[in-house]
C-alpha cells in the first residue's frame, strides 16, 4: 500500500512542510490540510500546496485519507484525535509529529478504533519560525524521523517509514520512553535553558534591553533564536515530558554549579578540561551531517 | 594622525581578521603580525595578508608601529604588554581585543609608559572557529566594537574609533565595569551555559553519545556550536570576569528554578507568559541587524 490521499491536521511549520514535501516528492497523490485558524486556511489556499483546505471538521477529507497526520501542539492531540478518528476509513493509518511521544500516545489511545493503526512519530526538524508560510519541502532532508510504534502494526510502521524516507528523512524506531529521555536531552532542555537565559538577560536591572540587543553577537543571539520558537507548543512539551525534563534539568544545574564553583575558586584546570571535551562532540555532529561547519557569522552573506 | 604601521600580536581568529581588514579597507599601510606559535606563523605567511610575520620578540616591528593591538587570550595580556611596551615608539597607541576589560586593564597598567596611551577595546564579533585560517576581513562589518578608555587619551580614542569604523564596525564607548557586566550577560554566561549543557548531555548514562549526535537538530546543535569556541580564551574570560559572571549565573539559576517549579506544578500559565516574552527580544535583534531572520536550518543549502 502506498499513500494515495493524505490528510494533515494543523497546517503550521511542520504540517505545511509535510504537505509540500509529500507533493514535491510524490509521496501522496492528494493532500488535504485542515486547520482551525481561518487566517492559516486563507494562507494555505494562497500558497497553493494543498488539494483542499478546511477550517472545520473535515469529515469528508478524513473519510478519504489513507494516512492522517496530527500536526497540532502536543496538548491538543487528544481532542483532535477524538474528533477525526470516528470519520476515518477502515484500515487507514493515524500518525502525529509531536515532540513528545509518551503523553501523546496516552492522549490518543482512548479514542482509537480496532481498524485504525496509530504509529506515533516525530520528525527532528524545524526552524524558529511558525505558521504555514514558514514551511518548506526540504526541511526533512537528511534529518531523523523517530517512529515509536507501540502495538501490532508492523506493516503500517513500514508504510510510514517509506513515507518519511520519501520526504528525505532517515527513520529511527524506538520506544516512546527512550524517545522522551533522548529528546529531553537534545531538544527540550536546550529550549528551556534558552527561554530562561533570554528572560534573565531582559530582567537584569544592571543591563538595558538596548545593550542586550546591541551586543548580542557575542553568543546571546543564538539563544534568542531558539527562544523564539512557538510558545504554546513548548509549554505543552514541558508539561507532557515533565519527568524526563526535570531529570535532565537537575543534572544540568548540578553541572553548572560545579563549573560555578570552579570559577569562584579560580580552578582553571577544571574549566579547561571541561571546555576541551565539548569541542569533540561538535565535530561528531558536523561529521554526521546534522549541522554545517560554516562559521556562524549570523548574517545572510 | 592615521595608522601607517600596525602591529598585531596574536594572529588567531580576531588578530588575523584585523590584519586582513586593515589592509582590505586601507586602514593601515603596513601590517605586521607576531605570533608565538611557529605553525601559526607559517600559516600567516602562506595566507599572505601580512607585510611581515615574526615568531619572536618583534622588537623591530614594535618600534615602527603607530598602533599595537594585543590579540592574545586575556590571561596572557599582561605578559605580552610587558614585553612589547619597552620597544614601542613614543606617542604610539596600544590597544587589545580582550573579551573582558577590567582585568586586562589591571594587567597592562603596571607596564605602561607615560608616552604610550592604552585604549582598551573589544570587537563583539567572531565565529566558533580559531586560528589564522579562520579569520576574514568582513567579520567586523556592522558589529559593535566597545572601547573603554580609562585615562587621558581623547585624541587616541578618536583615532582608534576611526580605525574600527574603517573596518566596518560601530563603536561604543563605556567604562570597563559596565562592559564587563553587559558582556557577562550577552556573551560570557551564554558560553558557560552552552559548555555546561553539552557536557551534561555527553555524561547522561541514559542517552548514548551517538543518540545525542543523531538527534541534535532539535536545538542541541546550536549549543555545541557555541561550546566549540576556544577553550583557553574562555577559561581566561571566566576567571577574569568572575564577579559579573557569577552574578549573572546566579540570576539564571534562580530563573531556571522558577520555571522548573512551574513544570513540576504544571503551571502552564507561567510557562506561556515567560516564553511569549522572549520572542519580542529576538525581533529587536533581527531589526538591529545583529542577526538574520533567515531560518536556521543548520545546513549549507
Amino acid at each position: 500500500m502506498t499513500i494515495e490521499t493524505l490528510l494533515i491536521i494543523g497546517g503550521g511549520l511542520i504540517g505545511s512542510s509535510i504537505a509540500r514535501a509529500a507533493k514535491a516528492y510524490g509521496q501522496a497523490k492528494t493532500v488535504y490540510v485542515m486547520d482551525n485558524s481561518p487566517e492559516a486556511c486563507t494562507a494555505i489556499e494562497r500558497l497553493g500546496f494543498a488539494d483542499g483546505v478546511s477550517e472545520g471538521q473535515a469529515d469528508f477529507y478524513a473519510a478519504q485519507a489513507d494516512l492522517v497526520i496530527l500536526c497540532v501542539p502536543p496538548g491538543r492531540m487528544g481532542d483532535v484525535a477524538e474528533k477525526v478518528i470516528p470519520n476515518m476509513k477502515s484500515g487507514a493509518i493515524l500518525s502525529d509529529v509531536g515532540s513528545i511521544k509518551g503523553a501523546v500516545i496516552e492522549a490518543v489511545k482512548p479514542h482509537l478504533r480496532k481498524d485504525i493503526c496509530f504509529v506515533a512519530g516525530h520528525p527532528i526538524a524545524g526552524t524558529e519560525h511558525s505558521g504555514p508560510e514558514a514551511g518548506f519541502a526540504e526541511i526533512f532532508k537528511d534529518r531523523w524521523c523517530v517512529l515509536t510504534p507501540t502495538e501490532e502494526g508492523l506493516e503500517q510502521t513500514q508504510i510510514l517509514k517509506t513515507f518519511w524516507e520519501g520526504l528525505g528523512s532517515d527513520v529511527a524506531i524506538m520506544t516512546p520512553e527512550r524517545h522522551d529521555i533522548v529528546l529531553a536531552t537534545t531538544s527540550h532542555v536546550p529550549h528551556l535553558i534558552a527561554y530562561t537565559l533570554v528572560g534573565t538577560a531582559v530582567d537584569m536591572e544592571t543591563v538595558t534591553q538596548n545593550e542586550v540587543v546591541k551586543f548580542s553577537a557575542g553568543g546571546f543571539r543564538d539563544f534568542t533564536r531558539i527562544a523564539a520558537s512557538d510558545p504554546i507548543m513548548w509549554r505543552d512539551v514541558f508539561l507532557s515530558n515533565r519527568e524526563a525534563t526535570l531529570e535532565v534539568v537537575d543534572r544540568f544545574i548540578e553541572d553548572l554549579t560545579a563549573l560555578k564553583r570552579a570559577i569562584r575558586w579560580e580552578d582553571g584546570e577544571t574549566l579547561l578540561e571541561h571546555f576541551a571535551k565539548t569541542r569533540d562532540i561538535r565535530r561528531h555532529i558536523v561529521d554526521a551531517g546534522q549541522d554545517s561547519s560554516t562559521p556562524n557569522f549570523g548574517r545572510d552573506d
